[in-house]
């Protein structure tokens, strides 16, 4: 897998375009007062940069060329900027105008677990730190070493653990190793006709550890469980060896070890391999289309929904701005589109009495069998009318599919005009959810008042559960003098109005730096001092992804 | 809530009998060689009982006196028998036998979260230990003071803390007091027409607390979820202040403090309260009976069950010993039923050729709306069928949900008797049952026979999981000369058996001290060190329950 852009999201030579998008122009010169046309910043290029030398003491690069083929041990300065970040707005900034990190001083590719404990045990010994490094999407800052560390500061990139190892399809799990991304790990379990279906943003550009060191959730997550559901078994090299669970799908052990891993963001050790839940690729996968007048109605869909006896795998309302950015994203519509979406609107105004300004659009996913297929988009089919809605279809549903990998790109699109777009993600209980919504929003209007910029901000809900859902927010300003500061104020403003609102900082994309000032808010003083007793003991020598999380 | 006699399981006057069971006595001869009709043991009467004063230096007992009415503040010596262990069988034999462990000084029992805050505050401040208590009803001696412990033993009984004090019912969330016994949360919440369905084997017996401290499962888990699902909220009184954690469905942030209090049985605080899922009592409950012509059979129709579209509320198979037992247990049948019995083991026989010796009965659960349960029970009749079962209708099913919670007392009913019984929980894979069930069976027998006991073992998948299920033997002996002794290897063996097979120690049952010499087993060393770590750092005056888990 090639490693990410070292000034954006993606590979190299892929980006998001607004080309093939007619609408699109004219929505962002609304909603955000950018004229797309006209790029205003582009990053400095790679050979401006002022690189230090690496600071590698010849103990450790010896001790690690004893265990790890010189091949796999890079001081390439190329691969140094690209290690020392993850992809959040913050580092996206800083990287394109040239302002690096603590570099780490060298990049190993370990080959196997006893290669692992052979790096962590060769860091552990010459005082130096270790971060782990999976695909390197982290948008919450747990990438980056941190400022002052004068220690050497190893990443371990675990690239080159990517296999699936063993297929148990009794038990419907597989055992696979830490470093593989989710278009080959779907390839090779496909290849025996089981999917994992962990389908988050990133699923092109982020791998299994990073999954697990994030507590990550992906799109159909509703069905397969986020990924701390459907993570057993775990092998996680630790300072005080392997850490084994075994892959029983429950145990009254204390408290779940498990569990610790998950989310734990290499503080804990290097996570190499887990056996993780698979499913047989089911004989029905679809993706419907709806709409309902107004967020709330949506809203109230799913909270019916997720009391209901019915079994779903999307479900995913978008707010009346997001339905409009949505709208705005078609790609190419033919002359058939356009007559077929006309009448649509008159239809809804004019029949079912929508205000086509507050509608919003909805997905729900269906997977399973035919007959159970069949039943529930039948069942789901009379809640959702009960509440207003209307289906439109599976093709709106199969375009989502098609896009959903490109939206992370719309990042570097935006602030190659000047314009800062980023994400938070969040989520409470039902009965919360709409007074949460009405929160933030206000939140982010007033920040974007205060600072005197063209903002927008939009939300779906992402994931139902039995008591609430995730509440997945974008926004988008044109910067008027310093991008950070005013893209600092309107993040904080949205976070701080999550942990006001009896939510949670992140739903799924975890602490890092970036959220660790809400941690406390959110899980209360105590919760901080068990986290620092479990980092602390578990690495007294602070080696592991130091500054991370708390 | 009565407290439990403090000389076996339940409520003084309730107990188990054979006599209302005409089958039982014959199956008890032949399965562990007793003699019902002759009671060989009894336990001591308390007055014979050596009870040594309570250690409790006046600074503390005023302290405790400033914060709780003395009325809540009890040196009792039955109070203090009955605080002082749990229910494993171990517990059993020397509470009868008079061998009475470090007794607790002082029994409180706090009305609100600020008294548990103080009565902490007073424990820490006296350099005292603190023992949360809630039913009584554990049997991994996770209530037991270390033996040597020369500071004042407090046991913190919150019985008092017994309110459903919120329902949210968009959410179906509930606030519960930790100290709520299972009977009452379900009349609570039942009032308002709601369930929380957590119903494990010590349902009348256990607390909500007790249930989160230990990982507990309930008999429709495979609906509800385990208590680790359920429990969203929680509030932990530990010594840094009070641990809150939201009540929100989902969270990355960082490794989950609600977690770590799942299984934590008192090492890391006092549980007080808890927000908890709830669901509307279902319009159509229903157990069925099942018959499979082996428990191989029975397994891989609930393997192939977890894998399907299909959604049920209660997975169970029993094997053939405990398909003998279950029938042994038959309350007064009637002629017609008598009739209807051996026509329906002629039609086994002839008809379907089962093999009488080896039949295992099952049960199915299904709950939900009438139209979903209708389908349900059509689909999972057809499953069965594929593995060779039969439906033998509900009764079977009333009769099981009638007697569930009785079976606890047949522990002291043997023990009167002279012989040893107890139960070992696990889990396993779906591929790695069948091998676990044999090689615990081999294990059991071997000690049996190393022993030249007279001994029985049987089985029943109670829990199914995407992954996997859970194991839950039963077992007993007729003692020949020292009954510890004996239990002990066959226990060991039994345990031994399931870390030996890639299982867990206990599915359910928690590890207090009696499971705590297979933890590392089970979670590896690095995982101990982690748990350790957490304990330490969170309670570094070593107040919370010392000496548990690890």
């Amino acid at each position: 897998m090639a490693a990410m852009k070292w000034w954006g999201w993606g590979e190299e030579g892929v980006g998001f375009s607004h080309e093939d998008k007619p609408d699109l122009a004219p929505f962002i010169a609304r909603a955000v007062g950018v004229d797309v046309g006209r790029k205003v910043s582009a990053p400095v290029r790679f050979g401006q940069l002022q690189i230090p030398d690496p600071q590698l003491p010849a103990g450790l690069r010896g001790a690690l060329e004893r265990v790890i083929t010189a091949t796999f041990i890079s001081t390439d300065p190329l691969d140094r900027v690209v290690h020392a970040r993850g992809k959040s707005l913050r580092d996206l900034i800083r990287q394109r105008s040239g302002e690096l990190p603590r570099l780490p001083d060298v990049i190993v590719r370990p080959g196997s677990e006893d290669d692992v404990i052979a790096v962590l045990q060769a860091a552990v010994h010459a005082d130096a730190v270790v971060i782990p490094f999976g695909g390197g999407s982290s948008i919450s800052g747990s990438l980056e070493a941190p400022a002052g560390e004068t220690r050497p500061v190893i990443s371990v990139d675990l690239e080159r653990l990517d296999k699936v190892l063993e297929i148990d399809s009794g038990s419907r799990l597989a055992r696979v190793q830490a470093g593989v991304f989710g278009p080959h790990i779907e390839q090779q379990l496909g290849a025996f006709g089981y999917t994992f279906g962990h389908f988050p943003d990133s699923f092109e550009h982020s791998t299994l550890g990073g999954w697990i060191a994030t507590r990550s959730s992906g799109m159909q997550s509703d069905r397969y469980g986020d990924i701390a559901d459907m993570v057993k078994g775990l092998r996680v090299v630790t300072p005080s060896g392997t850490l084994v669970t075994r892959p029983v799908p429950s145990a009254s052990t204390g408290p779940s070890v498990r569990e610790m891993v998950l989310g734990s963001e290499g503080r804990l050790g290097i996570i190499t391999e887990a056996t993780v839940h698979i499913r047989r690729i089911p004989e029905r996968r679809t993706i419907l289309g709806y709409l309902f007048p107004t967020f709330g109605d949506g809203l109230a869909a799913m909270q019916d929904l997720a009391a209901s006896d019915h079994a779903v795998s999307v479900t995913r309302v978008s707010d009346a701005n997001e339905t409009q950015f949505s709208f705005a994203m078609r790609v190419q519509p033919t002359l058939v589109d356009k007559l077929q979406s006309r009448l649509l609107r008159i239809f809804l105004r004019r029949r079912l009495g929508f205000d086509l300004n507050q509608m919003c659009i909805s997905f729900i996913g269906y997977e399973g069998g035919d007959r159970h297929v069949a039943a529930q988009r039948r069942a789901v089919g009379r809640l959702v009318k009960r509440h207003g809605g209307l289906c439109i279809g599976s093709r709106p549903g199969v375009l989502y599919d098609k896009k959903k990998f490109d939206i992370p790109y719309i990042r570097d699109f935006l602030l190659d005009r000047g314009a800062a777009g980023d994400v938070s993600d969040t989520a409470t209980t039902w009965s919360g959810l709409m007074r949460l919504y009405d929160a933030v929003v206000t939140a982010a209007n007033g920040a974007f008042a205060q600072l005197a910029v063209h903002g927008y901000v939009m939300c779906h809900l992402s994931h139902s559960y039995h008591a609430g859902a995730c509440l997945y927010f974008t926004f988008a300003f044109k910067a008027r003098t310093n991008m950070t500061a005013e893209y600092e104020l309107v993040k904080s403003a949205i976070q701080q109005a999550f942990v006001d609102n009896g939510a949670t900082l992140s739903h799924h994309h975890a602490v890092g730096t970036e959220h660790a000032q809400w941690l406390e808010q959110d899980i209360s003083a105590p919760g901080v001092v068990m986290l620092r007793a479990l980092f602390d003991g578990t690495d007294p020598g602070k080696h592991l992804n130091p500054g991370k999380i708390v």
